[in-house]
């Protein structure tokens, strides 16, 4: 594979991803959005499009989008460890680029929002619904069980791309990608409630970073303090994924 | 393709798209339909099922049922450019056909909900649930927001339409058509929001033609001074969709 | 296709069918069932993979379960006239052991909700949700307009049903199951909203004559003025649909 | 195949199963999860999702993932008799496995919910939400009724299983596990109303031993009277079904 190849999916099919999952927790719960209050089935749903979107985009490159993917992967032996750096960079960078394009698409819903006097300034502590467009917050902080959260639904996506991979022809090419974009819904439907299923670092840091710069007025903070979280806990479950496999199905 | 099955194809495609999809707006929010107050996850996956219907109806001419698209797979170079011109003429006119037989399908709705003295007179500025049957209206009026949405949205269509003819096997016969009525339905999920995602210049054009010549009671008029940011902005976004696709991926 | 593969396939997959659809009725419509008020995405989908099931259980007959469908294949060839009224037959034996099934499932459930002194005593003009468990009723009585939607949905029905058989390897086996399945939630969705949708005239005849025959309490009658038009309706828009295929497509 | 593929199939794959599914469970029925109150369609999305999730993981081991699936298997021949034992202790120590790591994701909402002065006192005869992430309990208690229902649902999952086997092509690789799991979505939505649709012995007795061991404040008792009903409905089930595939299909 050409780092090229790798440029170019990784970078477009992952701010695809994050454009349409940023875009479904912006039309769920921005005021005047014509999909204001379409609830958790509209959010499972609009993930798990938006992957099936990104890696039908992203084929080239193999439609990671996702360092815990990679890191799987790698462990498993079909991406080479010196190719992981450059998937990383372009998966950073294609979220960030996804968050701003999510920033254009509803520019008018955020600042509508965000200068409503109705809606209550908003504090770190309880970030609100324009801090849920861009990252992700527990709904009950604690570190040990987030992590584990995170750890344990990451685990579960990465073990389900690896297992596909045993059914011939259905790698990305073919249904892999409807698969995991189901697979995704599930986890989110089923897994998400804790913690908002990050399940993908870049899914959280790169919009995390994007919000940190943009100009959008009474934005309240980027909740730093538990941003460790939502990378470490699915590095971790990508690789135990990556091991599991090994000693059980390789 | 002879312009034969392009006729057929495209215009019984279109139409087929236009009933389903006009026919879910009217099932979600005329007032005596079984489906009222269903909310944007039926809208979503009613207007996803709608290009998937059409999309098998229309095999035999490519199933484009869109000028964005046809747009997008000329300048990738699947189309020829003499049969453009064709296409738009037959998406245009099975549009037209498909939000009559809207009408007819929800002939007493229509009549019940334009005529019930519970219902606000329509308004131009705040057009209300018929209008929203036949054409898309933005939610924050923003030329340039509105526009860059659509861009946006029908970008996403476009690019993800020409890299799923990049996996054998996987066109408009087999699963592709499946993957793009999902896409589809994830667009709508997550871009939805501001402007009602027209991603399509004859979704909008067509069944506002339409609701401009029928005999419905107050109907309001056909806001056509909003008409031109669907026609304008998903051709923008297909066209932009196939030069990124020739750069990136070809 | 022998008798006994057509008696066992039609039979126990139209059962199947009407099993889980007049099934997803019962249990959003009736009290104390866990999926009370889950709404018409939850109908929707839930007739769809009635459809997907039956039609699986149906392979050997070619999982028609419907005689819209069977008149359509007719008219374009793929079935033997001369097979059509064991098809018939079948098809409203198995609807009728469906409607059984549904009833036994839900046994304590009919009897709580049409025993509630809460329940207002059903009238024929409004039947009320055990009416709708077992046969379709318009929202707007209006027998050309009734008709006029029946016919129309049958139509895209039967259109996409046949126009799957051009794509290669998508039949009732491979996917064909799904796509048609997928056709019926949308068209569930769509059209839905003006007299739910029987599209199949053994969907409402059958479990009609089970509920004029079943000993429930309080049941009222069974609207037999109303009973034509699902299925001349069907009849009517799969014929056309055979008609237009022959023309358009064949 | 070997009992090492039964082993890890079988025990990771439900053990998957039974994360996703009661953790959709979970999600929607406990306070302070971002899914709470998200309906029966999460629920019966969240459960065929699961399926699918499991049945990936699981392919070396035919992915049977319930007891009553490898009943049917059994008296249909696929599967040896001699190995029905090995899959039955693998389900069942899979189903305690992701019962425990629904309590480890959601551990802190479990405490929330039932140390919450709001919440009142669980009683047997009302279990309330943290039972039904554990085990199934019918809405009107009527073991007649009950049984005939999980063996009419059963009934219908294990004829689907069996009668896909009959598409070539479509075993559990490809897109068999997709279609399982949207039977399971359907026969959720259809048949879940009155006892929340076991469908699996060891979905109900697995967790609902992990519920009678673990340390939960306030947690009420495990209900051992409804349990045996969803062991034996499902093996009922499963068997009729694979003896209606003999007579009908094979």
């Amino acid at each position: 594979m050409s780092s090229s190849d790798i440029f170019f999916g990784e970078t477009i099919g992952t701010a695809v991803l994050i454009l349409l999952g940023g875009g479904v927790c912006a039309a769920v719960s921005l005021k005047r959005s014509k999909a204001f209050g379409a609830g958790w089935v509209a959010i499972a749903f609009g993930w798990g499009f938006a992957v099936l979107t990104g890696a039908y985009v992203a084929q080239v490159s193999g439609a990671h989008l996702n360092p815990a993917v990679t890191v799987g992967l790698a462990i498993e032996g079909t991406t080479k460890w010196a190719d992981v750096p450059l998937y990383f960079a372009c998966q950073l960078l294609g979220a960030m680029i996804g968050a701003v394009l999510v920033w254009i698409a509803y520019y008018g819903h955020f600042q509508a929002h965000l200068t409503d006097p109705e809606v209550e300034p908003l504090k770190d502590a309880n970030p609100g619904p324009v801090h849920g467009v861009f990252f992700t917050s527990p709904e009950i902080r604690n570190a040990a069980q987030n992590l584990a959260t995170e750890v344990i639904a990451t685990f579960v996506l990465v073990i389900a791309i690896l297992t596909q991979g045993l059914t011939k022809g259905v790698g990305v090419s073919g249904i892999g990608a409807l698969l995991t974009a189901l697979v995704v819904v599930g986890i989110g439907l089923s897994l998400g409630g804790p913690t908002g299923y990050a399940i993908n670092p870049v899914r959280d840091l790169g919009p995390r970073i994007v919000h940190a710069l943009l100009p959008l007025p009474n934005k309240g903070g980027s909740d730093w303090t538990y941003a460790w979280i939502p990378v470490v806990g699915p590095i971790l479950g990508g690789a135990i994924a990556g091991g599991v496999y090994q000693v059980a199905f390789a």
